[in-house]
């Protein structure tokens, strides 16, 4: 399995998922303002991902001399590093999740010696990215229970491997859906405008021998219609305590096509996906990026030139269009604010 | 305005949309065969502009030598003529409407001598291109008589001057709102994966001084539910007699979409474009196109080498979704099947 994210030898290596699926090239990220470029660039990418990324990149900060003298020093650099990461994009709760750990990490351990403090920053990065492994094959093995037999399964975007440390959300369960199951296809909407479904999924999903086609994004409903599609799967960058779900951008759309075709729609993601400050996904924050994104196909335009586009990077789908959202800690469903307040109740 | 067909010194010239909007380049079509490789290959697209194109090219096949010497010959050479044209796209009415119409032509006068009859071919190429030219005004003056101050209208795909002799159908009506109403702008899906929003509806929008910004196909849900779009418009490819219609793929899922945010969603087609045999629109065949369209933009690929791609270009919206279809002859409203009963009751 592809690792979209690596430590060793004390350094970070990331896959520029910008040059996929042409080009398999690894880089190393040598400073906290490195890994951010990498998270804005979305060189790295997925909710889990850039979670995970941004943790490392605190502890790249930190360790990066000249090194802070004091604990209140300490504090300080790992505060505006946080800020530095956090800055990067601000829809997925994940990597605010992840920062907030590192904050925690290091005022509980204020009465170690720096030194020590560092290599517990390293650990907790480290923690991170070993728990995103685990919860993720929680969650793949949980939501492959959902498949039947010859399912289609429709996904949007990327949520695999290349979206967290270890095997994915939603692709995840599909790949291990298809090793559950017999005759499980998957159905790959290319996901403008970056084209992480025609880039990442269908590279992932080739590699994991799942068969697949392509389809553009508005297919969907056409496919739907026709009875090719058995259930829905994607992955979420924050998650309201009511169960409304931000997502790449065309989730909403395909959540609501999904329900008036009577089409299971999941939603796959790891208890650091909530926000457990938002009742509603009213006021999660919309990344509006780069007009050229959709006006650019590979660097070549597709329209007129000077023409204006509008470019928010994500959605809000509302929970009654949600099935049930698979987490590592057990499926999800409807009433989703008391299901989801007991989750949580048993969490600490 | 800038005209897609044009017939002048006895030659047809067609813009070669495929090239838009990097270049606006015309090119002769000396020969039916031509004519159906320009519409096959979507040199001239858009259902009434198809219509137009191979009425034309039936006369371009009657008038090149060897000519028909009696007129069982000719009628033969006719039939021969349509069978050609009429393969080259499935989905689209007004192709076999116009088809229909020289075949009728020539048996209608069959007792003129052949090379009368030739010129009569002609002359009813030319009724058909100057009638949609009237026909799309029609269209136009009464779809902008629904938009109102300020709104905000979406289209997909290009339904304007581009797709028809004339000023456009649903783009038609856009063009004319913006000119009889105050404040009107328009959202354009770039209509994947061909385009035709970003590359052909972008550039006559910019021509017509009407404000717009691009947009991919899968945001529309989103500015929906943010009310930001006040009305959809369409054109159609073909229009069963219950009100369901077939057009570009990606309208369905507009559609359901725009029925459920409670925004109006229009039909703007001429009287051609319904299919007076179907009861409904199930058996509308879809064309399947290339894979290489979804696989490829600008010819370089987006995805792996090798992937497998599905590519419907047309889908068929139940006529539920639709608020009403704009015609020549007057604004139809449900319940459609009695109410186009009582249009075509009036037509001979």
């Amino acid at each position: 399995m592809i690792k979209a994210i690596e430590w060793t030898k004390n350094k970070l290596f990331l896959i520029d998922q910008t040059k996929l699926p042409g080009k398999l090239s690894r880089f190393e990220c040598k400073t906290a303002q490195q890994v951010a470029d990498a998270i804005a660039g979305m060189k790295v990418r997925g909710a889990p991902a850039i979670g995970v990324a941004a943790a490392f990149g605190v502890y790249l900060g930190v360790r990066r001399p000249p090194l802070a003298k004091t604990f209140e020093q300490l504090e300080s650099q790992v505060a505006k590093l946080c800020a530095l990461l956090g800055k990067t994009r601000p829809t997925a709760v994940n990597l605010f999740w992840a920062l907030d750990r590192m904050k925690r990490c290091t005022v509980n351990n204020r009465d170690h010696k720096l030194a020590t403090l560092r290599d517990i920053l390293l650990r907790e990065a480290l923690n991170i990215y070993r728990e995103d492994e685990k919860v993720t094959k929680a969650i793949a093995a949980q939501g492959a229970e959902l498949m039947r037999d010859g399912d289609t399964i429709m996904t949007h975007c990327n949520a695999g491997a290349l979206a967290t440390a270890g095997v994915g959300t939603a692709l995840g369960v599909v790949v291990e859906a298809s090793r559950k199951h017999k005759g499980i296809k998957a159905l790959v909407g290319e996901t403008r405008p970056r084209l992480q479904g025609a880039r990442l999924t269908a590279w992932e999903l080739k590699q994991a021998h799942v068969p697949f086609h392509l389809i553009t994004d508005n297919m969907a409903a056409y496919f739907m219609k026709k009875g090719d599609i058995n259930v829905v799967i994607v992955g979420a960058d924050r998650i309201a305590m009511n169960g409304d779900v931000a997502n790449k951008i065309g989730t909403y759309g395909l959540a609501m096509l999904a329900y008036h075709h009577n089409i299971p729609f999941y939603v796959a993601a790891p208890v650091s996906t909530f926000d457990r400050s938002l009742a509603s996904g009213d006021s999660i924050p919309i990344e509006e990026r780069s007009p050229l994104e959709v006006t650019h196909v590979n660097e070549r335009p597709i329209s007129i030139a000077g023409v204006k586009a509008l470019n928010p990077a994500f959605d809000v789908t509302p929970h009654r269009f949600i099935s049930a959202i698979i987490t590592e800690l057990g499926v999800v469903r409807a009433p989703f604010d008391q299901n989801l307040k007991n989750l949580f109740a048993n969490l600490v």
